[in-house]
């Protein structure tokens, strides 16, 4: 039994549903549909997601909605109307969203949260709609019925482990489960939604909850490519990959999805299948724990910018017990969370996220640091970006680092900080901002040319 | 005006205090001469110091200390003898002995330490009678008399800051000051000695008291080297390196002396100069603040070993805010101090010295890090080697990474880790013991053939 999801431009048009169908049709294992919201047909178009937001903020500034719920709905509309459907989804799906926008809004959070997944629920209610149109057995699943339920945490729902024993049952229907992704219920029976990529998380929890023998991730790309094709153009596509190392590529900056998403399914075992739904031949990137090594030691290249450095340095700071410590819970105290942490005898440099100073007085932070540490120097380094080199790999390959360093050399680029673990998946290069690019195109010819 | 101090080999016997003298009347600016106990004349020697340290045990035990004693008292006079000098000197040396093993003992420690300090301060006497019965004119100062005043910290003693300012009065003596090393007197009037490299300490502190234009370190080398002489023959000797070089050089094995004896001097910003009182012509080599960097970008390669690896995984880690900071507060109460800290996305690796192990469950360490932290993994690798790449140089140098990295690929050595912070005065490397030598000899040849 396959658990499959398709993204918001899969589900775009009516164009899109017609490849969803033959995909379905190809493989009678693909038993369970997580569906996203209807998705941008071009780089102009709005998605549903973002009117349903104006939709509900209008309505809850008591301003009148009408025109973004006339979007919305002929944004279903205009689909059924492509695959010649019944007008009886349409008015079905109108009802519902009138009647959600007529009801409670007491709880202003629980009105938006509950707007805001309509877009993925009602999407779920035209798809299966379409199959069973097409002949296909299909029917749409709430996930409230399915038994997802999550914690109360707007925007950020957290699954609850009881749902997993509930949505085995959905092993039991006899047609195709159409299930919309985003969202789940909380305890007391409240819409909440999930983070970012919430859609690839409730495919991750329903392949988990099954038991799926593949969680297949439909989206627009053909593959997790070796490294970002902004910097190298048509660089080589992954065929397989480690879960660890989605996770560090993800990190730094690959975007296909977000390696949290993936979570449910890392943790059950399930192999995860990254398709294109516009070239669904094609064979697509595997993640699963683990790969056979053939095609060298690095799998990956992924870089990402935005970081800062704070440099500390006192004259024997290395015989203090409990420095590093000290600092981390200043950190702490601003909320501040850490990347790295290389250190040198006496010194000591923290990479972090630059956006998490925003708020923050660096000179104070600073200050801080020197006064109550007593250090000789603090000093915060600006427009840093990280590159990450992964490869599972790379851990038992002499002269890696030594090919990495040389390209890097060799390209003129100065490393500003190494840091390599000792259970080294990846390894990590500090660059400044400016030279970042030309580090990973540098990377990329040393590893995959 | 310089301060000049001669280790135990410098003193050894009669023929060494000779080319001491000779390196006194070369230069009329040192005017300061900071003595240790006379040292090994050969391999099977016994340092006066050992000596002394059986005697005071046996004088507390209860028993004869006649042997060491008389060891100890022939060493002085056969120095005495060697050059012809009048037998008053140790006859007076003897006395004073004796009366101290005679005196108070009622605080154990204080006793040992006077009786400790009693091998240099003795040999202070010595060479400032040798001297004199030479023609130079030069005075014994007893450093309570000087004012060098100590924590209460029996082998272990930190200088207080009023010494400096009452040291300064040396200046005014006409007459050469021979200054006994590796001991002060606390508050109360107790001697209490400093802790390893002992002497080296005094002249640091005279030094900076006296506003000395060089601190002058004679020892038994020509220079401090490039690269430990054990593990390549007759390396290149260092002609100049700045205080943060030989501080990073002599945390990773550089044993030509401890760095942190340095910190007086370093702090007044007086540079040292290392020479050889068997060869006082070769230039030696200097330390200072700065240096012109003209010998390219490394300076030295240190490697100590002993040490081990605590690996720690958890998936979603670095989400965690204070992670880090949660493990490194156990570490504090075993009493553990790490000495790096690398990181990968999810895991992170705290490198420490193996012997602080000893009295440690590492399975308890372990399983505590586990429960308390929800970790995935928990592991400890042992016997590791950390080699050091040294030099000021390096910071904006391109491509030093890459050569120390291809260095040890080419000579089949993997690297565990890499740990270079944003002020590299430094590059570290983990190997594992076995590839340690191979990884040395590799990485000089890389930089200085």
């Amino acid at each position: 039994m396959k658990v499959v999801k398709f993204g918001g431009s899969s589900l775009a048009s009516g164009q899109q549903l017609e490849k969803v169908l033959q995909i379905l049709k190809d493989d009678k294992e693909r038993r369970v549909v997580v569906v996203s919201a209807p998705g941008k047909r071009n780089e102009r178009d709005t998605k549903v997601t973002d009117l349903l937001i104006s939709c509900g903020e209008k309505v809850l500034a008591g301003k009148d909605p009408g025109e973004e719920v006339a979007q919305v709905i002929a944004r279903y509309a205009d689909i059924a109307r492509e695959l010649d459907l019944s007008s009886d989804i349409i008015t079905q799906i109108k009802q519902d969203f009138l009647e959600l926008l007529d009801g409670n809004k007491e709880n202003a959070h629980s009105f938006m949260e509950a707007v805001k997944a309509s877009g993925e629920d009602n999407n779920a209610k035209l798809v299966a709609a379409f199959l069973t149109a097409r002949g296909l057995k299909a029917v749409y699943v709430n996930p409230q019925e399915a038994g997802l339920i999550v914690t109360d945490e707007p925007g950020n729902a957290q699954v609850l482990p009881e749902s997993y024993d509930r949505l085995q049952l959905l092993r039991e229907y006899e047609d195709i489960v159409v299930f919309p992704g985003f969202f789940g219920y909380s305890k007391s029976g409240d819409v909440v939604t999930f983070s970012r990529s919430g859609s690839d998380i409730t495919g991750a929890i329903v392949a988990n909850g099954v038991k799926a023998s593949v969680y297949e991730n439909f989206t627009d790309v053909d593959a997790v490519y070796t490294v970002n094709p902004t910097i190298v153009s048509k660089p080589k596509e992954i065929s397989m990959l480690t879960y660890r190392e989605m996770r560090e590529l993800s990190y730094a900056g690959f975007s296909v999805f977000h390696a949290e998403a993936l979570i449910p399914a890392y943790r059950a075992g399930i192999p995860v299948h990254v398709k294109n739904t516009n070239n669904p031949l094609v064979p697509g990137t595997k993640i699963a724990a683990q790969r056979s090594n053939d095609n060298g030691p690095v799998v990956g290249i992924a870089n990402d910018k935005g970081f800062c450095s704070i440099y500390i340095s006192k004259y024997l700071m290395n015989k203090e017990i409990g420095f590093a410590r000290r600092i981390l819970s200043i950190l702490e105290e601003y909320g501040i969370s850490y990347e790295h942490m290389p250190s040198g005898i006496d010194d000591l440099t923290i990479i972090l996220r630059q956006d998490q100073l925003i708020h923050i007085d660096e000179g104070e932070l600073l200050a801080r640091i020197k006064e109550e540490l007593n250090a000789e120097e603090a000093v915060i380094e600006h427009d840093l970006s990280l590159i990450m080199v992964v490869g599972e790999g790379m851990r038992h390959n002499v002269g890696t680092t030594s090919r990495a360093a040389k390209a890097l050399a060799e390209a003129g680029v100065n490393i500003e900080m190494i840091n390599q673990g000792s259970s080294e998946v990846s390894m990590m290069f500090g660059v400044k901002e400016q030279f970042a690019k030309k580090a990973v195109k540098a990377l990329y010819e040393e590893f995959f040319q």
